[in-house]
């Protein structure tokens, strides 16, 4: 496969470089004894180890993505993966779910470099550098403070939604099914689940496919609140799936030419959209104004702006046109 | 006039049916069902009434200012006004003004999803689905908190900035002439009547159309407080209308070629900048940042973005290039 | 040299003018007199004196940076300087640290609005008008709540992150050292200054000129911050300065060709972000999110984003395609 130049480990290397805009393996495996000596002094390990999976992740999502070959092998996706590696772990306690949001993360990472980059850097050569780190990182660590499986720890300081969740209490089959359909019905802010049969059925008669995305939409938003333990009075109203399920049509089955690969795409983001609901739903809490169907619209926004090998700004010098002499 | 492809009432059902990506009149019939059964069961029927008023005016907009006929006819200029309808008696009781602001909410979402289609799908190819929706209703609620007209109610979490106001004290007409002078001081951050006074003396000499635009815009900025009853220490100050005065400037004269036509949409971005300004300086209290001009700023970019005929992104699938294999 | 076109005062009264979207120097110099007459009677000179400062810093900096010469003579790269001018001193006590801040502000607002002309109006003919002011003048006053030197008073409403600094306690030596390291090492929010120390070894191998521009940045930081007056405890723990040393190696190495004009260029932008740390640590502090490296992220961008004579928007009619007659 000619995306794959170069050894992936040296890849990983580049990209652990180009936090500070070099592309110089040795230098890259000299940041990493220095984060490796930073936990080895703070005990900390999760940090180093979050920097590893990261950048491997990060790496990883571009290659299987075949993004850019000349900017994968620059090491050009690692960066903010390894970013998000070492931040998740600082700022949220150890867990198993640390691990999947980490991996999660640093996938998403590079979905929003390739956005950044088929946007900012495509239609105004802004470079997205660390944007992507930043906006991921963000709305994980927002996130984290709306689900029971993660602790917000260390020095961020405690939002007012801050809340702890005693046991996982896995509703009964027919609470299960009336959410499956309210996650339906709450995209016209309806809590009636009678409602969101109603609304699938229209959704059935205008288009089958639409309807199967709708539906493997609400299950696999169920799937991941349980598993991420979202607060149990916003799960059964349907307030975290409505948005996963315009997730699951519109990218399974509206925007991109479905197929096995786009299939999973989808079902990522799907996941990844109840992470925003969480980020945001927190966010938004002081405000006093619900998040709506924000969740889904950012998800889609950041994943249909890829564009085929999008080339996230090289880091070498471009003319300063602005700074130029008067001719 | 060829823009009315189909039969109005077909393209409202369709445009119902766009919330789920479809172009289906039968379903737009289920998806109003679904809200009328919602409706029903709760007993609040303006969420229902919202429904249908929505949709209507946010297609009628459409239509009146000549958007792409295609789109049109698809009912993409509906389903963002048909979920403001719905959105907005969800979080505010019923009062003959929240039947103002849904009319004038339904419009503007079809404005912004003009100018979401003339950036963000026409630049990038993103297309800007519910975000309309997701912008207007956020800016509008927000808005709410700031009016004694409207009362935010049910699941939205009381700001620190809401407040009752009793009676409408309609100020004397001294104190109003000295509110019209503030309204054009203010953009200067000037308190004073004396120095507004000074300030249209200039556009005058500058531009009488200008001027004539600077008076309209404070008058209607008065006239809309006034009935939205927002608060009167802030409105004394002039600082409900400089903002306004600006946009009916910028957009009546400036930015736009005048005409009778040029002039209404003007005034109708007038009176939204009024509730901008409400909504703008509820959300940023709590950063103890004062909003300037970003008022105008947001309405002028939403209002000037529409391109002739901007077409929302049709929903149908387009190539994933991203996830396209190497060739 | 062909961009001065007109006299700079004129150009400036000019500046003034185009707040109301005119180009005409008596209407500015009567917008002059209208500040005035309000300094007058509030006793407060520093509004009127910023509002001149303002225009002719904003103006000379657009001139300095050779900006196209049309909108320069037309008063566009002036309008945005008064208004940071006026608003500063209104939410802002009297101090020498405040006319810094001025200062860098107007000239701040030139780049944002060569910024906003080379993205929102090149791209999609939306005029940036006063969002430059808005934004800038946003910042600079969410960052003044972070400086010990600058008191926000009047109407704004304090934040509760506000805290007043004693005396100033400048570190001995050997804690300026291990913050200069710290400064860092940040960037992979690693505290620990050896980390600091490892990862500078590792820039120096791969690009001895990055290396020097981190020292250079480090250093920038540590000045900036003493004279403003920054929490100690922030300062000694390198969290000042990690986004300062990433914008002097992008902006004086990597995304612009390094030259004497580059490198005062890259100096101030350091400047700048040690301000925005500031700025967005406070608009910050209430979601319970740490800042990451975004003040480095938004100078960036807002930084590399001015294009040759980048064109802010004309203040003249232009045809309203989308509101055009049907043909």
């Amino acid at each position: 496969m000619s995306v794959d130049k170069g050894n992936f480990g040296l890849v990983c290397l580049k990209g652990a470089s180009q936090v500070f805009f070099m592309e110089n393996a040795i230098t890259g495996a000299l940041f990493f004894l220095a984060i490796a000596y930073s936990s080895f002094t703070s005990g900390n390990w999760a940090t180093a180890i979050g920097a590893v999976l990261g950048v491997i992740v990060g790496t990883g999502t571009a290659r299987t993505l075949k993004a850019d070959p000349q900017s994968y092998a620059s090491g050009l996706f690692g960066f903010n993966g390894i970013l998000v590696g070492i931040a998740l772990p600082t700022f949220i306690a150890n867990s198993p779910e640390l691990w999947i949001y980490i991996f999660v993360g640093a996938s998403i990472s590079t979905i929003v470099t390739s956005a950044f980059s088929a946007t900012l850097t495509n239609s105004w050569s802004i470079p997205g550098s660390t944007g992507p780190f930043v906006l991921t990182a963000w709305l994980l660590l927002a996130g984290a403070y709306g689900f029971g499986s993660l602790h917000v720890v260390g020095e961020a300081p405690k939002l007012a939604t801050d809340y702890a969740l005693g046991t996982v209490s896995i509703p009964n089959p027919l609470e299960l099914l009336q959410i499956f359909f309210r996650n339906i019905g709450q995209v016209y802010l309806l809590g009636d689940w009678v409602s969101g049969v109603i609304i699938l059925v229209g959704i059935f008669i205008a288009s089958p496919i639409a309807g199967m995305a709708a539906v493997g939409g609400s299950i696999i938003a169920l799937l991941t609140v349980l598993i991420m333990r979202a607060d149990p009075s916003v799960v059964s109203q349907g307030l975290y799936g409505f948005s996963p399920v315009l997730t699951a049509i519109a990218l399974g089955t509206v925007f991109l030419k479905p197929s096995g690969y786009v299939f999973i795409y989808a079902a990522f983001a799907t996941v990844a959209t109840v992470f925003m609901q969480s980020a945001l739903d927190v966010i938004m809490a002081p405000t006093g104004l619900p998040t709506y169907t924000a969740p889904y619209v950012l998800t889609l926004y950041l994943f249909i702006a890829p564009k085929s090998r999008a080339t996230p700004h090289p880091h070498s010098p471009v003319g300063a046109n602005f700074l130029m002499d008067d001719k």
